[in-house]
């Protein structure tokens, strides 16, 4: 199976001033990959005809796929197809149909004459295969030369996005044998550091599949990939690894191939027909915005209290002040009769609350930053609270890991299993 | 004045695979920005020797400073400082200040032994200056060889700024002469292409101080730029640069050199000693979350309730079940009445609602995706609403502008400022 390798340049001097991240350096590669497309370098330079130049001379030398992403606007700095022409030695031709298009744009959308200058955007090299831009006015669009495929695309990332999906990706579907497939086996419960020592050698040795982890705040994910002549060959490849990883982890692991813990809650209550409700102190409405984030919430979701004062939790959710008294507001009996408290005001059929220090100071009972409280009020009317002691850590982790602490109580619960985290030994796999 | 040029070079294939974005890029090219050295290029590769090597000498010919991010760790593909310096032909000698750091990281933090493999993060290459790592094992370091001054930090974010903040930024800012200073022109209101064509001609002209926009979903922030010998030389090229954009966008600007509206509001809040309180419906907690996820917010952020079910928002907020008969949830009367619902049951001395069609699809009623509807009720028991029909965008887009729109009616209102959002007309300044 030959390899296809390319490269990707993106070209704006907001990405050499550090204004924005080369978000489309990341999309453009996860996507490759998908296609069985290997990449060999990322390259940013500024809106800079000279520099441009040497590295689209350069990347033209060691690979098939050159993708280019940024500088096709209307503006003076917007350079990309002039010094990719010249270097492939391509004349710009106007393209009508694309002028027709922008000019619409401007008619019905944006309800302004079309500047002069926009008119540039309808130049294309000689023959190039056009890609619609859904986001925006500047298409994107593909040649070959001297056995390198040229693709140029916008630089905002939606207009990135939009011309990949109508016209760019089955370009280069059509070069591509073979597929790569990944899936991602989720867990929660343990650090990417932990995860990768338990599996250290088996990630080493392994090269198709491979296994990667890949660290989001308080998840750990690990992609294995497989790359094969047919789908159907790269899933029997992925089988064991999946397997491996399960048997190493336990019920840690809470998925395959969902986006995170909330996602995997809110498809287990839609399956089971049953409502969520939410009382938060310390996260402050993410786990309501994160679970409401999700497109279809509203089938499950009735709502919660962001209880963010004492007198919040007991003139809103009904905790008894004596509690809140004798215990303080960051204690196991606190955390429990909020979530029995927004299971009642709300009449759903599960709650979780969270209440704790999220920093960056201990509270007033001396309640050190990063311990947490996260309880589940059942349908049953029973409840379970965690203590969690999540360390001197940022505001932000600490919010992201509580949140995902109450909905790993939530996705135990609804998977029948134990509500207890254990963590296997750490002893090397 | 001479401009120091530097290039960056990461490493690591999870970046080509697409699993994680260059964001050190983005911060090490953004505090490049501050020192006053102009950043030319940055360049990904992967764990692969030969291609690092290529890259390495390509920049070493080209800039002055080079830096790389990645490839510092303990295992078999971390492999950045072997080529870098086999490149400069400089030789790595073992630091046992370095290996007993690492040790005590191992001993105290991981209580697990060091393994033999970590050793290695104790090689740097001779008369290397350290720089420590405080989120992790492997330290960063710079030597200059040939005139060019290589840093080599590592990779992981966290460990990145870390490695910047305890001697690389120090390092930089002994070479670099002048200062480079910007300020954040924050606006609400217009969307960034609004803004840009009102601005575009000064935005093209301009070279020192440059102006340019830097858009997040629904803001739009202009940064000025100056370079000059002094921080003082440079607030005075600054100073007419703010003067012309708020004279071009009004009371569209809210605010300089402040991370957002929510910041602001805090700012306002704290300084009033005023306390808030939300109801929110198609946010699902976005407006709470935002600001609970700033240190401090619980001096004037009281809590709030997601009223995502209607029976939420008559049992809990205390909206008359008649209001949302006959009117339907997404409607002026339903915001209001939630916007004084909130305030009532909190205590708060001012209440922001939000109810809308987020989307996918419209709602039972008709409403279509983007109608929304947010309130402000005051501390003299007044209440405004403001009705926005933002179009058929993503529930994320959505959902950010609603909360926007109502943090904005919050900084009228503290502001003393008319509530209505005027948008200048777009004709070229």
């Amino acid at each position: 199976m030959e390899t296809l390798c390319a490269e990707l340049i993106a070209v704006g001097t907001e990405l050499l001033l550090g204004s924005i991240a080369n978000t489309d350096a990341q999309f453009l590669s996860r996507e490759l990959a998908g296609l069985g497309i290997s990449v060999e370098r990322h390259t940013a330079v500024g809106d800079d005809p000279q520099r441009l130049r040497e590295a689209v001379e350069a990347a033209r030398a060691r690979c098939s796929i050159l993708i280019t992403t940024g500088g096709l606007g209307p503006t003076f700095d917007d350079l990309t197809k002039q010094v990719v022409c010249r270097v492939f030695d391509r004349p710009l031709t106007l393209r009508p149909e694309v002028e027709e298009t922008i000019e619409g744009i401007y008619r019905d959308i944006l309800h302004r004459p079309m500047p002069e200058s926009d008119r540039l955007q309808a130049l294309l090299p000689e023959g190039a295969e056009l890609f619609p831009n859904h986001a925006g006015t500047a298409p994107g669009f593909a040649f070959c030369s001297g056995g390198v495929h040229v693709l140029m695309l916008p630089g905002p990332p939606e207009e990135c996005r939009s011309v990949w999906e109508h016209g760019a990706r089955e370009y280069l579907r059509r070069l591509s044998p073979g597929v790569i497939c990944s899936r991602d086996i989720m867990s929660f419960g343990m650090g990417e550091s932990s995860v990768e020592f338990l599996l250290h050698e088996k990630m080493c040795r392994m090269v198709n599949p491979s296994l990667a982890t890949y660290a989001k705040p308080s998840e750990v994910c690990l992609r294995a990939t497989a790359r094969a002549n047919t789908a159907q060959e790269a899933d029997a490849l992925l089988d064991p690894v999946e397997a491996e990883v399960r048997a190493a982890l336990g019920d840690l692991v809470y998925g395959v191939d969902v986006s995170g813990l909330t996602e995997l809650c809110l498809q287990r209550l839609k399956a089971r027909g049953l409502t969520l409700a939410c009382a938060e102190s310390c996260t402050g409405g993410l786990i309501a915005q994160r679970i409401t984030a999700l497109p279809g919430a509203s089938a499950v979701f009735r709502g919660g209290v962001v209880s963010y004062w004492s007198s919040v939790k007991a003139g809103v959710l009904g905790v008894d002040p004596a509690l809140l008294e004798t215990h303080g507001a960051v204690s196991a009996p606190v955390a429990e009769a909020m979530a029995k408290g927004a299971r009642a005001i709300t009449g759903a059929d599960l709650a979780v609350s969270v209440t704790g220090v999220a920093g960056p100071d201990s509270d007033e009972r001396g309640n050190p930053v990063g311990r947490v409280f996260v309880a589940l009020a059942d349908e049953t009317g029973g409840v379970y609270c965690r203590h969690l002691e999540l360390g001197r850590r940022s505001r932000e982790l600490i919010r992201d890991e509580a949140a995902n602490h109450a909905l790993d109580l939530l996705r135990r619960h609804l998977d029948g299993l134990p509500m207890e985290l254990t963590v296997p030994e750490l002893k090397k796999g």
